[in-house]
């Protein structure tokens, strides 16, 4: 499996996949990867004849007071998993490969880049919509995989892809958790071994939410009130947003209905900012939920 | 020579042109099409087996008080002009087909789009980089036309091309003239007789420029008020800005030197405002100047 460093290279191995008619696949990462990324990566190698993935600790779409320099990086295991998983190559530039000299050019998602996740992190999307599309120009995959963990960053990018008229096909990958409910993430590592047993309580919360959807609970701020509740009882928590927002929009809904909907969390844990939401789908025409945790 | 007017059939014709093995050329225009324009077609036939050009009066890249509505729209004979010249196929879409409900990404070049054309203009190069990113996007050509006569356009649109890693290649083209010298632009159709005449100013002004260059002058500001008196004659005439700019950064210079050099102009005639520009680019090891004007 090649390491490749180089745009110039990498554009040139992208290049000699489409001569040779390969449906290419692109799973692109910061690194630090777990299975939830190899979901990724497994899906990809069902669909595609040749699969790559990129390892990016991404600058752009880190605030100044981030964690860009304690992200962790755990390269030498990452490009074992993704060999292991028949990757054909990695792309794996130099911050200065990706932003030389000069560098000013961003894409910016207006609107659904200024809410929820992007009202705590500033241009963070703006970062995460620049290199993506940047990896997309020099990688040219038919598919990209992502997971439905970052559910907003994937939005922001559908709507970068539609509106930019990118070939790129992106595909939404399930959640991965843990055996006991928490959702896989790079930054798990950052939490002490209280706040991991605390952390649970989003899965907990997100469950109770969903139980209470599925015997008939419809008003949001109810289910939202259920949210914050049942996280109030993690002393170690600190909400920073617990919603129900429209799952196109991420505008927030009044009530459970016609449209797929998002039970969105982001809640502290000392300094570590952790996801999870819950996926809940109108189906059929009694308007059953069906829920995705 | 098809008028295609849809984003999926317009994307077709590419995917078909590349299957072809086509060196595809575009000259994109917003139509009003003039020999500036038709000069871009003659290029690229000789470059490119198959050129496309697009008209599209892009909503994005004029201000709330801009001439959007009254903006020349020559269809039918801009099409039959396109079609002599040997243009394979014309993309017209709909401004509704390139900006659908819901539109909401945007390509922002910074730095470079803040000054001059943009500081006047605010917005003005955000809706040019989205657009031309999408024409890429949808025609994918291996080369794309520009006019020198928008030379900071030009600047803008290379940086995007550089920072978002784009295949496509601009090729920048000399700015075409009338035999009295005004520079061709769709907006010389809204000059009055008199302003007509009194447009003329402008090449005067970059002419005396040049002749004061070449016989030494090396002097930025001396060199700017060279400009700034000479159209200061034309009592039509309103300086919007007139300045010597480093070609890359189009930030001012102090002296003529080892860097290219743009000499530019923007000008008010009554509610019209044309632009020119002089390129001045030493040549040898001497230090001689060669000026294209």
């Amino acid at each position: 499996m090649e390491i490749i460093r180089t745009v110039s290279w990498m554009k040139e191995a992208a290049r000699g996949s489409r001569a040779e008619n390969h449906v290419t696949g692109l799973v692109p990462t910061m690194g630090a990867l777990h299975e939830g990324h190899l979901s990724l990566v497994r899906r990809a190698r069902t669909e595609c004849s040749r699969v790559f993935a990129s390892i990016f600790v991404n600058p752009a779409q880190f605030g100044a007071n981030e964690d860009l320099a304690k992200y962790p990086r755990t390269f030498e295991e990452d490009v074992a998993k993704l060999e292991a998983e028949g990757v054909y190559a990695v792309f794996a530039p130099e911050p200065k490969e990706i932003y030389p000299p000069g560098f000013s050019t961003y894409v910016t998602v207006e609107g659904l880049s200024d809410r929820l996740e992007g009202k705590t992190r500033p241009g963070h999307f703006r970062g995460v919509a620049t290199v993506v599309l940047k990896l997309f120009e020099i990688m040219q995959p038919v598919h990209a995989y992502f997971g439905r963990k970052d559910a907003q960053q994937v939005r922001v990018l559908q709507q970068m892809a539609a509106d930019l008229n990118l070939d790129t096909n992106l595909v939404v990958c399930p959640l991965v958790r843990e055996p006991d409910g928490l959702a896989l993430s790079s930054r798990n590592v950052y939490l002490s071994a209280e706040e991991r047993r605390g952390a649970l309580v989003l899965y907990r919360a997100l469950g109770a939410l969903r139980d209470a959807a599925v015997a008939g609970e419809r008003s949001a701020p109810r289910l939202q009130q259920l949210l914050v509740d049942t996280i109030a009882h993690e002393p170690l928590a600190r909400v920073d947003y617990a919603t129900l927002v429209d799952a196109e929009t991420f505008e927030p809904v009044a009530v459970l209905g016609g449209r797929p909907t998002y039970a969105l969390l982001a809640v502290y844990f000392g300094k570590t900012r952790l996801l999870d939401n819950l996926l809940i789908e109108p189906v059929g025409p009694s308007g059953e939920l069906f829920c995705s945790l």
